[in-house]
């Protein structure tokens, strides 16, 4: 994904009625993004930064550099956005959606950082929605995605990290405390590697980029990095995979498999229809999905579970926007909690 | 449990307005029952068979012999029956809901009953809900056992085999296919045993009451039954662990660790705020629990997921009945399928 700051604009009207578009926003570790989304989820107008180093206040007034031109492009002014339907912020997690504040981990510079009120403030708006990107992630593949008009969906995001989200008899759902669909952190391997959150064998510690990177090196692939490690890299073992290198098919090998694992416990358990897989490391494609299937097949073998789909999500870096949009159109679906039995 | 006929009738009258009790019937290999159950899941009234060898109409003549005596210990007849509530069955698997057959594993001559016609025949009836017997302890955990007043919630059955149902947002949920909440198949062991699913290092492989009992004859437990091992011999190995032999204490710590594992993963992936085990293997206590408890701390190390409770069932040999009355009496939470998004 691109780093760089870029405006689109669709060949659509500005809106009559700002009634029928939503603000969404989209908070990651390489990027802030932001755009205008119809209530049929197109996006009319976008807008994106490279996510800077920096303070909470140099992050924040990023943030502000992708919210305005997205607004600009439509002929709205900040101040004009309180007609909108509402605005959504998809967020790189941790973050507390009761204080209205994000941590998140590849971005230092915001530790509890009051984003919703810092929101409120500048755009003189009343109610902010948010969703953790993984989740974002789910809901946008299930609005306008892989998973549209499936009822029992498992969103994942394979990235630097590993997450996910679910949708559960046609509603996203967000457990007892708001982290329903951590699939990362799912042991795979009772005797697997210690994980950073004091686990052992979970999925994110066998496949996720920076575990890729990581296995990739510590096993000798020729040219893999070094110290360093993070998606990019997994990146580079993705590339020497497909020119055949050996160490680097045994990574994806061990990693696609590992995810096939915890993609079988997640539909026996949960009797899904579909798994959709995005992020940056399932862009590596068929070296990824190929041990992934053998691996679902390996551990998914009643009737009803070894015939869910899994398949690669379609929004790519759009979902977090897609997403984020959706909590706001669609509320009674998409938001996490609105939905309390 | 017992498998001798026996009825109970507690000290209330016999019920003025029918409509207010449902007739709930528990089907399992070793026990036909059925009850009259009031709205508040109280047992009015109840009557158990051993299941019978023999063919269908057999099993059939068997359990109208457990339903007449609890109808009849209420003063109905049972032309009399269509004015209760409704009639709730709980079954073992599998059953096919839409065709109202059932087939379950353990009563071989039942395979592709037409058991919902028939009873509609034999008591003049209109509606018959069925429900897994794995869903039915979930569901009567929630409604009147050790879940009660939680939004998110696993029951597990640990018997003969290993299965489970879901409360999620504070309903029961189905699946696609109505196998939600298949834990026994969900693999905690990429290397582990292969499972008569076809599957390798399934729950139920390593912690079913079959798998406890082949394991620890495997190993050299002394007195250890030999060739026929079930539900009845993994008694005998807790009995063995209780006494300190090492390895029926072994044979549970590794079932324990097992459980714990998937436990784990459910509670990361769901979000779950209880997990209610219940069945035979369960009343091994803490040879069971201990290992189940030191399982679950190893692979649940999230701070969200270490949190929830992992308790025993409550409500033992009745959960099947009440959960049968659960699905009559609530059917806007309990029944499957009733809240389609």
């Amino acid at each position: 994904m691109s780093a760089q700051s870029s405006t689109r604009t669709r060949e659509v009207p500005a809106p009559q009625d700002p009634a029928g578009f939503a603000l969404a926003i989209d908070i990651g570790g390489t990027k802030l993004a932001a755009a205008l989304v119809s209530a049929q989820g197109e996006i009319v107008a976008g807008h994106r930064v490279p996510t800077p180093d920096g303070d909470g206040e140099a992050l924040f007034r990023a943030l502000c550099d992708a919210i305005d031109p997205a607004l600009h492009a439509v002929g709205l002014e900040p101040e004009e956005i309180g007609g909108l339907a509402g605005v959504g912020v998809a967020t790189a997690a941790p973050m507390d959606r009761d204080a209205g504040t994000v941590s998140p981990v590849n971005i230092p510079g915001w530790r509890n950082f009051p984003l919703r009120d810092r929101l409120m403030d500048r755009y003189e708006i009343t109610g902010i929605r948010m969703i953790g990107d993984a989740v974002a992630v789910a809901v946008a593949e299930h609005w306008r995605g892989a998973a549209q008009g499936r009822r029992n969906v498992l969103g994942m995001v394979v990235s630097t990290g590993v997450g996910g989200g679910l949708i559960i008899d046609g509603k996203a759902v967000e457990g007892t405390t708001g982290n329903a669909g951590h699939i990362g952190h799912v042991s795979v391997d009772p005797y697997g590697p210690e994980c950073v959150c004091g686990g052992r064998g979970c999925l994110e510690a066998i496949a996720s980029g920076r575990s890729i990177a990581r296995w990739a090196a510590q096993h000798g692939m020729a040219g893999a990095p070094g110290q360093a490690v993070d998606e990019r890299d997994a990146g580079a073992v993705a590339a020497a995979a497909r020119r055949g290198d050996p160490v680097a098919l045994a990574t994806f090998r061990r990693a696609g498999e590992a995810i096939g694992m915890a993609v079988a416990g997640a539909v026996t358990l949960l009797d899904l229809d579909v798994v959709v897989i995005g992020g940056g490391v399932a862009q590596a494609g068929r070296v990824l999905f190929d041990p992934i299937d053998d691996g679902y097949a390996r551990y998914a073998a009643l009737g009803y579970s070894s015939s869910p789909r899994v398949v690669p999500a379609v929004l790519g870096g759009d979902a977090g926007i897609v997403g984020a949009a959706a909590v706001v159109h669609r509320p009674e679906i998409y938001r996490p909690g609105s939905h309390r039995g």
